[in-house]
């Protein structure tokens, strides 16, 4: 996870008014047909999305380590509208400004709750193609979270090698699976 | 422009009935509506393609310059099929290995013919909304060419400079501008 700078609430305000307009723009080139709408954000997300799952060195959690899903689309800042769209759609999520030096928007979903109730529903309705293997495994960590699975070593082992299936097999972890398991055991 | 590997035509006919398959479960997902795949690749080119408008020196054209409008779809070969999708709906197109260490797959059509007879109305009617600017000027571009604008001097010179104002402000090109049209000066 790179660390993320909140927008201003300020700023937030006056970019909301913009929005507002930018959205009812955006409505009226798919003739305000949400499905329409719809389909194409699947499409977008389908190249320019990620599914992830997070798994965070954490004290206080029970074995150690916290589980984190997280449903995240990038834009370069000139193309904030396409964000604000999702976050109308799913009615959930922040936009953050990522830190470093390129001007790049973050549209993120962590909450459990939105994740199984927003993001995981609009997904099945309008499908992904290219990162279907991804949500399938997104969703099954998170449903299997839901029935508590991570709260058992056996669960816990599981969903962590199911989560490091994903995204190119845990390339780009701090920790790798071995590591991780070790700490446990 | 960087070179490209056509695949070996025997590669091709395999790859074809897997292909078939393919399109047909992927057809399925979007319960056989046409009418939502247009709006999902939409989306997904929204993201993953471009448009783009290479020139290039060329002894035998007017000005010494060739103007190349391309639509390209980039994708990992591991998912070969989102890019048979494009090619299936489109009705034009060909699918290339990029030559390089990474195993990416590029789809792309560069025949004025299909660009504006397959590709233009489609995005008119399937719109865009982050390329929106940059698919309005590249067909600004070929509408002008099919208009024979550029085999005049003014002509050339507008288009070459639309060219340049696209895909951040010609950022990797060979030429600058002024380098350019110094040589038909």
């Amino acid at each position: 996870m790179r660390p993320v700078q909140i927008i201003s609430r300020k700023d937030s305000i006056s970019l909301s008014k913009i929005m507002e307009e930018e959205i009812k723009k955006m409505v009226s080139i798919f003739h305000g047909k949400q499905r329409y709408i719809n389909y194409f954000l699947a499409g977008f997300a389908d190249g320019e999305s990620s599914f992830s799952v997070a798994i965070i060195k954490h004290p206080m959690q029970k074995f150690g380590w916290m589980i984190n899903p997280v449903f995240q689309v990038y834009q370069h800042e000139r193309h904030r509208e396409i964000l604000e769209l999702y976050k109308f759609v799913l009615g959930a999520g922040s936009i953050y400004r990522k830190s470093g030096t390129h001007p790049v928007l973050n549209f993120s979903i962590d909450s459990r709750r939105n994740l199984l109730e927003k993001v995981i529903p609009f997904f099945e309705r309008y499908p992904l193609v290219v990162k279907q293997q991804e949500f399938n495994k997104f969703k099954e960590i998170l449903h299997a979270m839901e029935r508590k699975e991570h709260l058992t070593k056996e669960g816990f082992i599981r969903l962590v090698t199911l989560a490091y299936s994903m995204n190119q097999q845990g390339k780009g972890r701090k920790h790798t699976l071995e590591e991780l398991l070790a700490t446990i055991n």
